[in-house]
């Protein structure tokens, strides 16, 4: 690891600061696959070296640092590398160090002849072994023969391939590669970088995967101590602003009402993060208007600068990334990290449809064809009604409207009442962008008066709505009616909830499953339409299971979320709290209270981690969604059960499968009906470009946000077709794509 | 030609028997790119040579025919070419030919040379040139320039290239090239056939245009009296099996019920076509549990097994072809062509589909992600119900049906009532193709009843309807009702109407604008939704346009489509003859009838094909659908009011623009609204694949059917995520692509 030396500094000098006399085991490479890939799959710095060598030089560099504070540290060297053995050798003797007072630490059964080597020379040798289960000894035993075998190990080169003593000893400073060891990348990851040089200028080749046309952003570490400050920081920014506020925003321009609607923060709810004017029918109106009115030339926009607004509101929100996720924080009661990944996420849906809106842009020819053109391209559907949740804030919102926005259609977005502060941020993002007056209008009040009458409005083309299955199922249903002078079928794109099985197959890893299903299903209180809400067990290792689970709940941190670490913070509001509280009750007298977590702070809207078992898939709380930090646990017979009470719900939205059996997995991937189907990971988290997100029946009408059909939502294909033929004369060759057809500056 | 040399003994033989002289004027290589573009597009056997030494063997060959037979015919050859020129004048003196018993022909201004020669020789040599206007003028100038300028003639070759004489005269024989002079094609057209080896074996690249994964089928061509012949004895085999009774099919099972609909033939009303029973809510019922029985099963069938089905039917259409159009001829009055390009479209439906199913089969990578593999691809939606119209009784059933099916959704074809014949012929070719009982239902009986009940019905998952707007409308606001026991939010393909315009401009190319705009407006009656509903002509060129217009309406053949060559037969049934009758009325009476055809056939539908001048915007005329052979003339000051009034209705399905000006050109590619624009062509006859055909605006749901997109609005997208890190290893590459998410067989 790139900060061990660090490290290991820190832990001496507390060491000496307690005068308490410790022992240090040096190793390497351990898990250096794993680190290289998650630091990849969350586009962080990658913690550990990526050349062998400086592992190496690494290594010697701790040797010493042990060594020279052999007065308050024991050393134990973990290696089979004869040259880091040596080195250990040769600085304890120059230090003057007894033999005795540190020792090396080798694998049993391996490498025999070193570890003989060493008890002849004096020294002490531990040899160590796996002990315990089968099945997780055999994934160890597996993970280090993979290292053990890897192509710059030291074994292989000793044992397998004959490598001299000079050069298997030689001092690994001189190995390093000098050209940016720092830069190199692993060999072993395919890069999405790599991927870009394929890339045209004008848009990626259809035939790249979608989620490679551009990169994601990477997730704030919260581990290092920076990133922390400078959270910190933001949310005493922030709370020094409670109580502003901020005006609706249409036609560009600010305006106020009579009314202010004050939100709250859930963890303290007499604290007020701002005020936003209510809105009524007049400002409805008004902002059907703007919007209407700014529908021309919008959609005669190139999409490239409709894409680059987009790329320049990511840029803002990177810059107020902290900002803004501190407001969510305090707005919404999101644990730091779980705010963060929203406003990554926003910025990822913002990066993510500009490049869609480059593939699908550009006019695509249909058909080659002597003597005649047809382009296929898209027009944009009009003007767009964005209708959002609360517990994505910025994140969905921003992802339905940016992909409404850079279409060419014009957007009036009406949020949730429980984060508008959170929508008046992303107003002033895309005013700070640039976004023309009127093209992104911001539209606060109550969804039952100014979110039904724009549904119901014949100048809406298009609604884009996540939200609940009621809300949702009323807007299909109004949507269905054609109004006089309407002039397009009214377009929804609808995301609604669900009720997400996580099953755990009888060979299941559950190091993994657990953990995994833990944060799923309690991450953010449950409050994500992709939580885990019931857990689906196999009856062979059903007790193993529930002892793990149990004990994994019982270490959640709950809490007031302006804290680090916290994972379950407050509800979003009383009607939320008293719903799942009853739905508790309900629990109660359906099945059995297996868990439930105490001390959850008194104010603030906290329901404790609950976990029932004995559920049968017709009770309420394994059909209803709770949208709470209430677990079901369902036992079943074996895995066709467990994927018939998996699919028995009204809901497909997530749903997951822990497992060993490639056959199994095989299966599940065929067999769960759900949207997002996830294997051996949470159910959670989806990432823009890379898990396309939404699902079907009560849960959604089979649209896909953050993937490359997502766009077509909001478009109205055309064909044009040009004979080209002139007077017995056609064109060679017929090219691909054209630019775009241009409307002329007049 | 390649048949010339058979076309000219015909003509001789026939000028013997007449005991008239004539003369006949040779000439070569005339529209030659429009002859090679034309047999492409259309997937026709060229008719011309594809290697300019066979023109000229044959222009020899032509020469001694004409020659050996000087006492009937006197002959003219046209050629600049000294070879042709001096092997005419070789044969002459070898059969004692006269010099002044034929001529030789050239064009005034080139060549002067060898016109001197052959004057100073004593031959007879006439100059020609063109005179007239002066665009249709320089229009024939720069055919000519191409003509005379291509890689291959004569006139380059001895004038600019200065190839020997020993060269220029050498026999044309020796020149041909004999490794298949009727397989080279020409080098000046680019080829789907080309593109098909980079083909992948599962589905093409998504790169590649989607129309170019596979091949149109030909149209017949009913010049040639074999084809000809075929549709006679075609139709007086539908015409002996008049009144017969075909069954509804049900779950696999021919199905009979108390009463029996008539279908007619409206060319001449008393004959019945046959017989069809009429399905009730029993009929309707059975029919829903029937598909939905199916639904599991062919939902896990295969991909590649499905589109097979689709391409197996696509064969046993091509073996009944003539047979399947004389049945839409008799059924629906549909002219000869106008048949056969709808079966065509049947079976381009079913091969198009099929190829687009092997791409969206196969999951596709998301992203490429170290340790994480994700896989979007698709599910069937459910039960798919069908509602089609009568007017392209094969083609539209088909495609909507196919569409369907292969996406691997159940279902129930709803046949409109004038065309259930068709319908039933449908059902016996995916019969005879092997569709699994229940995965295909024919239901049969009064839309209002059945239509009505299905579209409510909570089993139904998805409806694919075209029709009109009223119905289509009544659709989209029931389908918006989610009922209770609802799987899934109903998802609708909705295919309306059309009201559409051609703009003529005012440099527009009469000859093909007239042609086109005729063929737009009355071919089949004008009973497309593609039809042409509204000219709009410019102030500046109107009185030549409409001079044009009613001198080339006068030249429509009316009459009962069973002969060959009509292009106008009878309206589909009483009800629409009423409608259309009703339509001209009210056209006398808001605008000026310039033109109404007599003498139409005074039994059966027939509507007399009228033109309306003097229309307004605002008249029902100018913005009603008639679909019927009415057409209303608009004229207007320039290209702003041109598009102003073609984008001023409720519609949105074609559009047509004939023009010279590029600019003008590029404006309506940007700013006409309509889902199928046509540049200087007729706006009616899209090709699957090639035209992906739909509008918006009150013209339809924003789909295109036999475009790219079209089988995701059948389909629900799903993500797979697999973590497939191995405690801390990964694999390297993650393919682009996986086959299936297989179901197990058990």
């Amino acid at each position: 690891m790139r900060d061990s030396e660090a490290d290991l500094r820190h832990l001496i000098d507390w060491g000496r600061a307690r005068g308490t006399r410790f022992a240090v085991r040096l190793v390497k490479g351990a898990y250096w696959d794993y680190e290289t890939i998650k630091s990849r799959q969350n586009g962080w710095d990658c913690p550990v070296y990526f050349q062998k060598p400086e592992s190496d030089v690494n290594f010697e560099t701790l040797t010493r640092l042990l060594l020279e504070n052999e007065s308050i540290v024991t050393a134990a060297f973990g290696s089979h590398n004869v040259r880091s053995i040596a080195h250990a050798q040769a600085l304890a003797d120059e230090l003057g160090i007894d033999r005795s007072s540190f020792e090396f630490q080798l694998l049993y059964g391996m490498a025999g002849p070193i570890k003989r080597a060493l008890v002849e020379m004096g020294y002490r040798v531990r040899e160590y072994c796996p002990v315990g289960e089968l099945l997780p000894g055999m994934s160890y035993l597996v993970r280090r023969l993979l290292e053990n075998t890897s192509n710059e190990g030291f074994l292989r080169a000793k044992f397998a391939e004959n490598v001299s003593a000079t050069e298997l000893l030689r001092d690994p400073n001189q190995l390093v590669r000098r050209d940016g060891p720092g830069s190199a990348t692993p060999a072993t990851t395919a890069t999405p970088v790599a991927n870009e040089d394929r890339h045209r200028k004008n848009g990626a080749s259809l035939d790249t995967a979608p989620g490679d046309t551009y990169r994601n952003s990477p997730l704030v570490n919260f581990v290092y101590k920076e990133s922390q400050d400078k959270m910190r920081a933001a949310l005493r920014e922030v709370r020094g602003r409670f109580g502003e506020k901020y005006p609706l925003v249409i036609g560009g321009e600010k305006l106020w009402t009579d009314k202010l609607t004050p939100s709250v923060n859930p963890s303290a709810p007499k604290e007020i993060v701002g005020y936003v004017p209510e809105g009524g029918i007049p400002e409805a109106e008004r902002a059907v208007k703007a919007a209407r009115a700014a529908f021309r030339k919008w959609s005669r926009t190139p999409f490239e600068e409709r894409a680059r607004l987009l790329e320049r509101a990511a840029a803002i929100m990177e810059r107020r990334r902290y900002e803004l996720s501190a407001v969510e924080v305090l707005e919404v009661g999101k644990p730091w990290a779980e705010a963060d990944g929203d406003i990554r996420e926003a910025m990822d849906f913002c990066r993510f449809y500009a490049a869609q809106m480059r593939r699908f842009g550009r006019p695509r020819l249909t058909q080659h064809v002597p003597g005649e053109d047809s382009y296929q391209h898209y027009f944009p559907r009009g003007v767009a009604l964005v209708i959002s949740p609360w517990n994505f804030p910025t994140a969905i919102l921003c992802g339905m409207a940016s992909a409404a926005l850079v279409t060419g259609n014009t957007v009036i977005m009406k949020p949730s009442e429980q984060s508008i502060i959170c929508a008046a941020m992303l107003m002033q993002v895309f005013e700070e962008a640039g976004v023309p007056p009127g093209v992104l209008n911001f539209l606060s009040g109550h969804g039952s008066v100014i979110g039904a009458h724009l549904v119901d409005h014949k100048d809406i083309d298009l609604i884009a709505f996540t939200g609940s299955r009621e809300v949702g199922l009323k807007i299909w249903e109004s949507a269905g009616i054609t109004r006089p002078g309407q002039r397009e079928l009214k377009h929804v794109v609808c995301e609604m909830g669900g009720k997400n099985a996580m099953i755990v197959d009888s060979d299941a890893d559950l190091d993994e499953a657990i953990v995994d299903s833990i944060y799923s299903a309690f991450g953010y209180q449950g409050q994500k339409c992709s939580a885990l809400s019931r857990l689906i067990a196999l009856e062979e290792n059903y007790d193993r299971v529930m002892e793990r689970l149990l004990s994994a709940a019982a270490s959640l941190r709950i809490g007031n979320p302006e804290e680090p670490g916290i994972v379950v913070g407050p509800v979003i509001d009383e009607a939320a709290y008293r719903r799942i509280l009853d739905y508790i009750e309900i629990g109660k007298t359906e099945a059995t209270l297996a868990y439930q977590a105490k001390d959850v702070p008194p104010h603030g809207y906290f329901v404790p981690p609950t976990i029932f078992t004995g559920v049968k898939p017709n009770m309420r709380i394994a059909r209803e969604e709770i949208f709470g930090p209430v677990l079901s646990v369902l036992k079943v017979r074996d895995l066709d059960e467990a994927i018939e009470v998996a699919n028995g719900t009204d809901y497909a939205l997530t749903g997951g499968f822990f497992s060993r059996s490639p056959a199994n997995i095989e299966r599940i991937k065929a067999q769960l009906e759900a949207g997002n189907v996830y294997i051996n990971r949470s159910c959670t988290g989806a990432i823009v470009g890379r898990h396309p997100f939404g699902g079907f029946k009560m849960s959604g009408g089979g649209t896909k946000a953050g993937g490359e059909d997502y766009l077509l939502q909001f478009l109205l294909p055309r064909v044009v077709t040009e004979n080209i033929t002139r007077h017995g004369f056609a064109p060679e060759e017929t090219q691909q794509y054209r630019d775009e057809f241009l409307w002329p500056k007049r």
